[in-house]
C-alpha cells in the first residue's frame, strides 16, 4: 500500500474496496442494527482499526454503501441514453422505461431500499441520499429528456411535472409490490413489458398534444 | 376481569386494549428489534406474563398491531363511501382520492409502513398482511367502485386494472416521497388537491371512453 501521501489510503485502495464489498453484504444481510464493525473487518480480511481508519464510523460506512449502490444503478439507467431522433416516441419511451424498471427492481437494490426506509426514523439523512440519487435523479434526467420533446411539439406539459408522472406510472405498482411482497413479486419479462406499454399509453393519453 | 370462559381474556378486555395501545407506541418508537415485552408490560401496567397470555409472542403482538392499524385506516377510507349518482365523475373521483391520500399519509401509518418494509427480510408474512389490508384492499374497493361506472359507459377498461392505475396515480409520488423524505414531505392541503386533480385528469384522459 502506498503510504507516502497525507492520507494513508485512497478510494482505489484494495483494502478500501474489500471493506466496501464486505460492508454491502453485511448491511444487506443483517440490517443496520444487526451489523457490527468486527464482522465487516473479519469478512474483508483487515483489522477493525483499518475499517475505522477508512470510514470513521458505522454510519459513515452505511452512507458510503447507500450512495455508491444508488449512484451506480442510476449511472446504468441514464448513461448512454439514446436520442429519439426520427424514431417512434411510444417505442422510445417504452424502451427507456423497461430498462429503468429492470434495474430499479434488482434484488440488491430492493433490499437496500427496504433497509434505508426502515431506518428513516434513526437516519433521515440517509434516506434523503437515496431519494436524491434514486427517484429525484430519475425525475431530473427525465425532465432533461422531455424538454426537447416538448420543444418539438411531441409532448404538452411542464417537463418536470411530466417527468414525475412518467416515473411513477412506470415504477409505482411493481416497486411498491416488491417493497412489501418481496423480490418474487417483481414482474417477469412479459408482465413487465405489458405493464410498461400500458404506463406509456396512459402517459401519452394525458400528455401528447 | 371475567375469568369464567375458556379463554381468560377477550378482545374487549381493558388489559388487552392497554397492551395493544402500549405496543403500538413502543413498536413505532423503537422498531421491532428495539422493542421488548418488558417495556410493553410496564407501559401498559400489566405483568409480562399477562402480555404473553394475551399475545403469545412479540411477533404475534406485532402482527396484531399491523393488522389493526391498517384495517382501521382502510375502514375509514372505504366505509360510507358515497355513490356517484347523477354527480360529476371527475369531482367524485377527486373527493375519494383526497380522502384516501390524507388517511394513508398520516404520520403513524407512514411510520408503520416504514417499520414493516424494514422488516420484510425477517417477517415477509407481516408485510403481506400490510399489503393485503392496505394497497390490495384499496384496489379491490376501487374495482367494485369502477364496475358500475364502466357499465354506465363512464369508464372504459378492465375495472381491476383501472383500479390499480388509479390507486398509484394518486398515491405513488406523495407516498414514496414521504417514505424516504419523512412526514414533512407529505403535501399540505393545496398541494394535495392540485396533485389529486392532476392524477384524476390523467386517469380520465386514459380511461374515459
Amino acid at each position: 500500500m502506498a503510504e507516502a501521501g497525507a492520507r494513508p489510503w485512497a478510494r482505489s485502495d484494495e483494502k478500501h474496496q474489500a471493506i466496501v464489498r464486505a460492508a454491502r453484504e453485511v448491511f444487506l444481510d443483517k440490517g443496520y442494527l444487526g451489523t457490527n464493525m468486527d464482522l465487516i473487518a473479519s469478512r474483508s480480511g483487515v483489522s477493525k482499526q483499518t475499517v475505522y481508519t477508512h470510514f470513521g464510523s458505522k454510519e459513515a460506512l452505511f452512507v458510503e454503501i447507500v450512495g455508491s449502490m444508488t449512484g451506480a444503478a442510476g449511472d446504468r439507467v441514464h448513461h448512454d441514453r439514446p436520442e429519439l431522433g426520427d424514431g417512434d416516441l411510444e417505442a422510445y419511451l417504452r424502451a427507456f422505461a423497461e430498462r429503468q424498471l429492470r434495474i430499479v427492481t434488482e434484488p440488491e437494490l430492493l433490499r437496500l431500499r427496504r433497509l434505508v426506509i426502515g431506518e428513516v426514523g434513526r437516519f433521515p439523512e440517509l434516506a434523503k441520499v437515496l431519494y436524491e440519487r434514486g427517484p429525484q435523479r430519475a425525475i431530473d434526467e427525465l425532465t432533461a429528456m422531455f424538454e426537447p420533446l416538448r420543444e418539438r411539439g411531441l409532448l404538452a406539459g411542464d417537463p418536470a411535472a411530466m417527468a414525475e408522472w412518467f416515473n411513477w406510472l412506470v415504477m409505482a405498482a411493481p416497486l411498491n409490490r416488491a417493497m412489501m411482497l418481496g423480490d418474487a413479486a417483481v414482474p417477469a419479462d412479459d408482465d413487465l413489458r405489458r405493464h410498461v406499454a400500458e404506463a406509456v399509453r396512459i402517459f401519452l393519453a394525458a400528455f401528447a398534444p
